[in-house]
C-alpha cells in the first residue's frame, strides 16, 4: 500500500457502487433480492468531505441517507480471482450514498439509468481513509443517526455479496485502478434528510477501531 | 484551451452519456422521445484506441455500436447558463458507445441501474483530439461501417437535446472538469458486431473536415 491512498479522495477516478446487498434493505424497497451484484456509479466529482456540507439539488426537497463501507483499491487490477482479491484492497472508509428516492424510483419505473439521482454533486460524504488492518470484514459495524436519532444500525456479516465477491464480480467487467472506491451497499433503515439536518455516521472496526463524521443538509 | 486537452483520454475523469438524444434512434428501440436528457456514465477504464481492440466479455456474444460525437470540457464548470455552455468545450472527438443491448434490455426491465451494459473495459472506443474550430456543432456528419457496410449516417441537427443544453443540464447536478468527456447520444442504424468484425467510424466538420478511426471486435 503506497502512502497516497491516504489522498484516495483526489486521485479517485470512479466510485462503483452496489444496489441491494444487504437482504433487510432490499426488502424495505420492496424490492426482490438479487442474484448478482448490481452496479452503478458515481462521478468523482460527487465526493464531499468535512466541514463541507451535503448539498440538495435546488429543485428537491429531500434525500435519502444510505451508510456503506467504502473499499479502496490499492493495485490496478481485472480479472480477480476471488482468493487475490483482498490482496487488491489498499484501505477502507466510510463514506454515504446520498440519494434521490423519488427520481430513482421515477428513473427505475422508466427503467432508465440511475446516475441523476445517485451521483449528483455532494451526493458521497466520505471520511478518511482507514488502514486495513482496523477492519476485519466479516465483522463490521455501521450506523448513521439523523438529528441525534438513530435511523441505521448494520453489520457487514449481512452483506448478500462479500467484499471479495463484488472485486471478483466488478473486475471481470471493469478495471479496477488505484485510489478507485467501491461503495458496498447500505444497511435497512434509509430515510429521508431535509435542509437544516444533520448526520453523523460511524463505523466500528477491530480492537475498538472507531471513526465518525458528522454533515450538515444545506 | 490548454495543450493538456490534446491528452484528455489519459486526463479524463468522467464520461457522461446521454441515452435517445436522435429520435430515430429512440424510435428504432422502440422508445418515448425523453423529454428531458437521459443520463449515464461509463468510467475511464472503458476507453480504448488505435490499434487496440474492442473485447466483448467473455461470456458475450455480441455488442451494439453507437456511434457518438463526443465533447470535451475545458473549464471546470457547474450550473452553466446556455450562452456560456459553448465557452467551456475544449474541443471534440469521436467515439463509440458499445452496448451489450441484451443485458441493457434485462437491466431495464427489472429497473436496474446500466453500468454493466455499458461500462465494461473497451465501451469506449474514442479517436484523437479534434480542435474546436473544425466542428460547426449544427452540421456534423457522423458514420458508421460493419465490415465495409454502412450501418449509420446521422446528422447532429437531429438531436433532440443540443450540445449547450446538455452541458446545461448535466452542469446543474454534476460539476464538469476539465477533461471530462460527454458522449452526445446516437442516431440510428445501431446494430450488433461481433468478434472477427471490423468498425470503421467518421466524423465530417467543417471546411472538409474529416477524421475516420477503425477498430476490431475480438
Ligand atoms: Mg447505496
Ligand atoms: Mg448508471
Ligand atoms: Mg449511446
Amino acid at each position: 500500500m503506497t502512502d497516497t491512498l491516504k489522498d484516495f479522495r483526489s486521485i479517485c477516478r470512479k466510485i462503483i457502487c452496489i444496489g441491494r446487498n444487504y437482504s433487510e434493505h432490499a426488502k424495505e424497497l420492496g424490492n426482490v433480492v438479487p442474484t448478482q451484484p448490481i452496479i452503478f456509479m458515481k462521478p468523482s466529482t460527487a465526493l464531499v468531505i468535512e466541514p463541507n456540507d451535503i448539498k440538495i439539488p435546488s429543485e428537491w426537497d429531500e434525500l435519502h441517507h444510505e451508510v456503506e463501507l467504502g473499499v479502496i483499491i490499492d493495485k490496478t487490477c481485472q480479472n480477480v480471482s476471488k482468493e487475490e482479491a483482498e490482496e487488491n484492497i489498499g484501505g477502507y472508509c466510510l463514506a454515504l450514498d446520498m440519494t434521490s428516492r423519488k427520481i430513482q424510483d421515477d428513473l427505475k419505473k422508466q427503467g432508465h439509468p440511475w446516475l441523476l439521482s445517485k451521483g449528483f454533486d455532494t451526493s458521497c460524504p466520505c471520511g478518511d481513509f482507514i488502514e486495513k488492518n482496523q477492519i476485519d470484514l466479516s465483522s463490521v459495524n455501521l450506523w448513521l443517526n439523523v438529528n441525534e436519532n438513530i435511523k441505521q444500525n448494520g453489520h457487514t456479516c449481512d452483506m448478500i455479496f462479500s467484499v471479495p465477491d463484488l472485486i471478483v464480480f466488478i473486475s471481470k467487467y471493469i478495471t479496477l485502478e488505484h485510489g478507485d472506491l467501491i461503495l458496498t451497499g447500505t444497511p435497512s433503515g434509509v430515510g429521508p434528510v431535509k435542509r437544516g439536518d444533520q448526520i453523523t455516521a460511524g463505523i466500528n472496526g477491530k480492537d475498538d477501531f472507531k471513526y465518525t463524521m458528522k454533515f450538515n443538509v444545506v
